[in-house]
Parts: structure tokens; C-alpha cells; sequence
């Protein structure tokens, strides 16, 4: 009678809502402070004071100055003034016109999806992924084909990946810093997967797109700098939101960005616009385009998660857990120390942790720690943790 | 090599964006004030003081509070006050679980129709009709059936849509009160439909879905009151947006209301929230959703558009040209001298008049004018109308 597709997709269970919404439930139950809830992935860190101010001063303004409808790729000062902001940072040239303002990242990757894929048309993602990536791969009709990521160190595995590849594959989705991992994409490996693509695409004349989904692209810690992937394979689209680097995730502001030397700039620059008509977006949300025009250099103060990233390894060290030290975002990939991940999962809510198993990003035996929390939870984490361990006789590192 | 369907999209070429360009470009070169721009439907009344007072009064609070992550519906504080503000005008007992906000009537739609069509399905529109509404028919797998209004009056020809019902059809896209043709739909012809309706889907059990579009509703004039559609047919899903109502139109603001009497309302309620996901909306705008909570019930000032209604009229008449005379939204239906539109449009143009040709609208042989323009634009179109009636030989009324 209705789509099936689209209600089996709302009816879905979600281990990470399920996980918040216990969490609500459980802290009204025993007290907030005694829960500590690891499940999100929603920025801790404040927007800046300058998002503040430039809203009360667009509040001044005459209204027709600032609710208007805007052109479907948003205001060309705002693109200008995005596109300005790249170039500084990574020496390129880009201009109003490759840019394509979005409502946050989700609409980044289902406009960029929908653009890009025909029927039959195949999309690797590295395993652990965003669950998301799987159902706008399917509603464009698309094919998702995960391909495990190196099991040591969780970088691209690049013969895994050319292996992988068929003359139906479109696409391949990189997130970098990664979500759930936490790892940054070395500069070789992405070196050595563009020179594999390259090769491979000579030889069929059929293009590959990477679709980089950034979000996390300025949260990086110590000495670590994330490579400008389009520098590096120029077939490259960007997707991006400042959901992360402003905390500004409810405000549903982004954008798709494809580069001059994307194959058939044009036409994919075309089909962009297309997408984002055709599934219903009409403009980005305009007063978070032009606060976005005064906030394109607004440095990210990222020394809350640095401290939080330090403070969860060491508790991880001391009951003895396993991890991947993260170079970006903020979400700690701890191995669980049995199989079974979501048993582990439920294991640890007995000790009022709340951690997201793996399952629901692909593969199994790990969860996910979001570290986007009041640093009081993860002190407080210290001893429910260690008695988690101990019940599977892990000692400290 | 990418989705040719979505780059034809994004290429299209729009009569009306095409007026709105030469129109800026115009302007620069005669001056603002010898260009009399009919061709937007961008509300020219400004936002309420509330709006602007909200807005200040939540940039003082900690962005935290502010700027997160909402539930993928919507805060349900703001859903349960939307549905008490529907509650106390139309007498109805919807919830915050019968609303689902969205990015927009343009997303309200989309969504909506991707919820509920299979490949085969049909979806009839009143032409002249929101030429949008095929793009999301036929994006999300449907067939477009389009119907002709009567030429008299341009209600509901209820006869031609029951013949235009077949066992594929899914839905009716209803748009009252009307863009283009400012029609507000009488309750005598919705009660007709919504007859028509049960008793066909009582001899088939498939049941046909109305979906009211309408953001226009409460821009109506004099002592017209728009019927509440979903008190005439009960299998009724209401598509609405704050853009005319509060002139937010880039904010990116509005809902879906499906009401208990739905058929399969979990299902369908499931459904689109489902969609939602699949096109990558992850919530609305949440400074706009906080918004809505303290002015659902902020009455229209829309004394502005009355008064223009007025003005536009006298013109048309004393120019003598032929019109629908309207009781809602922001648009004249004039009829066009020459039966092909667009060449009226063009020669229209060498007055400095800009006016849609009804062929972006399914139909031949009208214009649209948009008065949602300044007062002094109407004032000033009076003698190049006059003098464009002249050519044709009209006399005044």
C-alpha cells in the first residue's frame, strides 16, 4: 500500500538510539551523574561566541535582508568566500561555481549519491563505515560493497579495494578522520590507492569518483594533518558539514564541493544541482549561509577533545582494554574482549556504560566510545570500566 | 557516465529563473525602478518582530542549548505545539507522534510522495499545477497523471479526476489556496472529491491518498476561510512550511501532518520518517524548530497583499485584461491575449513587464503575475499594461 522500503527503513532499530534513548531513561532512574553515556556522536564543545553575535546582529537587520530564498547552490559571496577559505589552506583555485551548499553532510552524500549512480551501479565503503552510507547507496540504486579495512592499523587496504572493483563500480566513499575509528588516512596510502584508481581507469576509460565526507576534516590532534584528498586524486568530490568544527549539528549547514578537474566537471556539477532539486532541498538554511560567509577561517578550539582523548586512552590503559589510538574525530574503537560485540555492549550496561557495538557499522568485535562528553564522565568512567575488565580477567597496559 | 536524469534536471532551463535573471540584469541597465518584476512568488511582507526578538534571545543562551542535534521528527515539545496550535483552530486532537518536521513544503513533498509511491504508481495534479510536483513524482518512481482544472472557475473538475482514476493511482496532490492561480478550493467541491473518493475505494480497497499542499494557507482575503482538508476526507496527509506564512522562505522550515485517520497511519507515519532518512534530512533546522514553538500561533499580517490584490486588479481592469479574480496566496491568473503565452511573456517584456508564461504551469494561454512586490511596482505597471493591452486591441473593463 505504501513504500515497504522506505517504512521498513523508519521502523529500523537503531542499536545507537536505542543506546541514547535507555540512557535518558536510565538516568532519570539513577541520577545522571551515575550513567556514562558514550553513544553520541553530538560536538560537546560549544559553537564559537562569534556565531552568537552575528546572530543577534542579523536579528537587526530589516528581515527581508536575511530570510530570503536563496539560490539553489546558496549565495555566491558565501560560495566565494568557502571557496576563498580552501584555496588559503591548500593552494588551490577554486570559485563560487564549485560549490553546492547543502542542509549538513547527510544531504552532501544523498545529493552527490543521487547524482552520480545509475541503476546497477556499485559503491565500495572501508569497513567499519557510517550505517547511513548503506541506505542513500540503496535509495539511489546503488549497490554498497564494503571491503574491510587494514585489521592492524584500520588504514585503506588498497589491493583489498582494487580487488573489489568491477566495471560497475561508480564510487568509493572515503571519511577521513573516520567515523567510528578515529584514524586519519596516511598520505602513501591515499598515494597508493590514487595511483591503483588512476591505473585502473586508463585502462577501462570509465572514471571512478572518490566522494570524500569530511566532516571531521579539522578535528585532529598533535602533529597530525589530514591530506587534501583532491590534491591527491583530482576525480575527487568533497562533501562536508560544520555539524563537527562549529558544533552547529542541529543547524543543517554543508556542502558538496567538485573541483575543476572532477571528470565532466560540468555535467556532474549539473547533476549536483539536479539532486538536490529533484529530493527536495530548495536552498541551504540562509542565515547559517551567511554566518558561514564571516565564519570560513573560525579556527576550531579542539583542546576539550584532546584532553578527553587523553583521558579515555588512559582509562582504556589502566583496566586494559585494546584500542586504535585516534588521530581525529572524537570516538575511541576499543576491541571487545569477547566476539560478540553487542553481548559485550550489554555486558558493560550492568556497570552503566554505554557503548555502541560495532555490528552497526559492519563489522564485528569492537565498540565504539564517543568522547564528545563533560570530562567528569570519563573520570568517573575509570571504575566501572576496570570492573568491566576485570569480569573478563583483562589486566592493566 | 554519471545520472543523466539528474544532470537533465540540473540543466533545465526554468521561465521563470530565466525572467528573474534577465530581470537583475535589466535593472542594472535602465534602473530598478523601470522594471516592473512580476515573476517570484518570494514573500515581500517581512518576517514578525517575534521572529527577530527569538532570534536574539536564543543567541544569549549557551550554544549548547541551541544549536544540537534534534530527534530525526523534531523536538517534541515543538511538534506538541504545533498540533494544540491545529487542535484550537480546526478542532482536531493530533499529537507530537502525527508531525514530522521537515526542511520545507518542497521536503514536506518529497518526502511524502517517497513514502508512499512503488514503481507504477500514479499521482494526480490539478493543472494548472507547482511545476516541482513532477519532478518528485517521477524522481521517486511515480507517474504524473495531470488533470485540468474547469476553465471557468479553475476548482476541482471532479468528474475529470474520477476518469482519470485507475487501480494505480496512489495519491492527489491538492494545492489550495492555489499557486499559480490564487483559487481557493470551495468545501462543496472538496466534499464532492472526497465522495467520489470513498466510494471508489470502497469498491476497490486500495486506498487513495489526498496530499494537501499548502503554504499558502493562511494568505487568504476577505471573509474566505480554506476548508481543513483533513476534516472532509480523512485519508488526508497535510504538506505545510512557515516560508509564506512568516516570509521565512530560506529558512528551510515546515512539516508533515499525518493524522490518526490515515489509512495505515503507523505505517505511513513509519514511512516517512523512513524517507526523511533515505534523502539524507536529518532534522530540521533546530533554531527554526525552537521558533515555530513560540509562534505557531502568530497571526499573517498579510494587510500588504490585500492591498496589492486590490491595486493589481484596478490595473488589469483598467488595462482590460481578463483574470481570475483571486481569494488566496500572492498570484493573478491573467489571461493571455494571444493563445501562446510565451510569446505574450516576450512581447510583455518590451514594456518592462515580467510575467510567466503558463506553460511552466502544464497549461497554455495565461500568465502568472506574483504580487508579493513592492505597492509602487503595481503603481507604476499601470501604463506599460495599458499600453500592452493596446497592441492587443483590449478595452478597458
Amino acid at each position: 500500500m505504501i513504500n515497504t522500503y522506505m517504512q521498513a527503513l523508519g521502523d529500523e532499530p537503531s542499536a545507537i538510539r536505542e543506546l541514547f534513548a535507555y540512557g535518558l531513561q536510565r538516568k532519570e532512574q539513577i541520577g545522571a551523574d551515575n550513567v556514562f553515556d558514550f553513544s553520541l556522536g553530538n560536538p560537546s564543545i560549544p559553537a564559537p561566541q562569534k556565531v552568537s553575535d552575528l546572530l543577534c546582529e542579523m536579528a537587526q537587520l530589516p528581515p527581508q535582508q536575511v530570510h530570503g530564498y536563496t539560490p539553489a547552490a546558496g549565495l555566491p559571496s558565501v560560495r566565494q568566500a568557502i571557496a576563498d577559505s580552501l584555496n588559503r589552506r591548500f593552494g588551490e583555485d577554486y570559485t563560487a561555481g564549485n560549490l553546492y551548499l547543502t542542509c549538513g553532510a547527510a544531504a552532501s552524500l544523498s545529493i552527490t549519491l543521487k547524482a552520480l549512480l545509475e541503476p546497477g551501479d556499485e559503491v565500495i565503503v572501508i569497513a567499519p563505515f557510517f550505517p547511513e552510507y548503506s541506505v542513500w547507496v540503496e535509495c539511489h540504486g546503488g549497490t554498497l560493497v564494503p571491503v574491510q579495512a587494514r585489521p592492524d592499523d584500520f588504514q585503506i587496504d588498497v589491493d583489498a579495494v582494487a580487488q573489489a572493483i568491477t566495471p560497475h563500480t561508480k564510487a568509493i566513499i572515503l571519511n577521513s578522520p573516520n567515523n567510528p575509528v578515529g584514524v586519519v588516512y596516511t598520505r602513501p596510502v591515499l598515494e597508493e590507492l590514487a595511483a591503483m584508481l588512476r591505473a585502473r581507469t586508463e585502462q577501462t576509460a570509465r572514471p571512478i569518483f572518490l566522494i570524500s565526507d569530511e566532516p571531521y576534516r579539522e578535528l585532529v590532534y598533535g602533529s597530525v594533518e589530514p591530506a587534501w584528498i583532491p590534491g591527491i586524486y583530482s576525480n575527487t568530490i568533497v562533501c562536508y558539514s560544520w555539524s563537527k568544527s562549529l558544533s552547529l549539528p542541529g543547524e543543517r549547514i554543508g556542502y558538496v564541493l567538485v573541483p575543476g578537474s572532477v571528470d565532466g566537471f560540468e555535467r556532474v556539477y549539473a547533476a549536483v544541482n539536479g539532486a538536490g532539486r529533484a529530493l527536495g532541498f530548495v536552498c541551504a538554511p540562509v542565515m547559517f549561509q551567511r554566518i558561514i560567509e564571516r565564519c570560513a577561517d573560525e579556527a576550531v578550539n579542539i583542546a576539550a577533545y584532546e584532553a578527553n582523548r587523553k583521558a579515555l586512552c588512559a582509562v582504556m590503559d589502566q583496566a586494559g582494554f585494546d584500542y586504535i589510538a585516534p588521530d581525529g574525530a572524537f570516538y575511541l574503537w576499543v576491541r571487545s574482549p569477547e566476539s560478540d560485540a553487542q553481548a559485550f555492549s550489554d555486558r558493560a550496561k550492568e556497570h552503566e556504560l554505554l557503548v555502541v557495538p560495532s555490528d552497526s557499522f559492519g563489522v564485528g568485535g569492537w565498540i565504539r566510545l564517543g568522547y564528545c562528553v563533560d570530562e567528569q564522565v570519563i573520570a568517573r568512567s575509570a571504575e566501572p570500566f576496570k570492573a568491566l575488565a576485570a569480569e573478563y580477567g583483562l589486566n592493566p597496559r
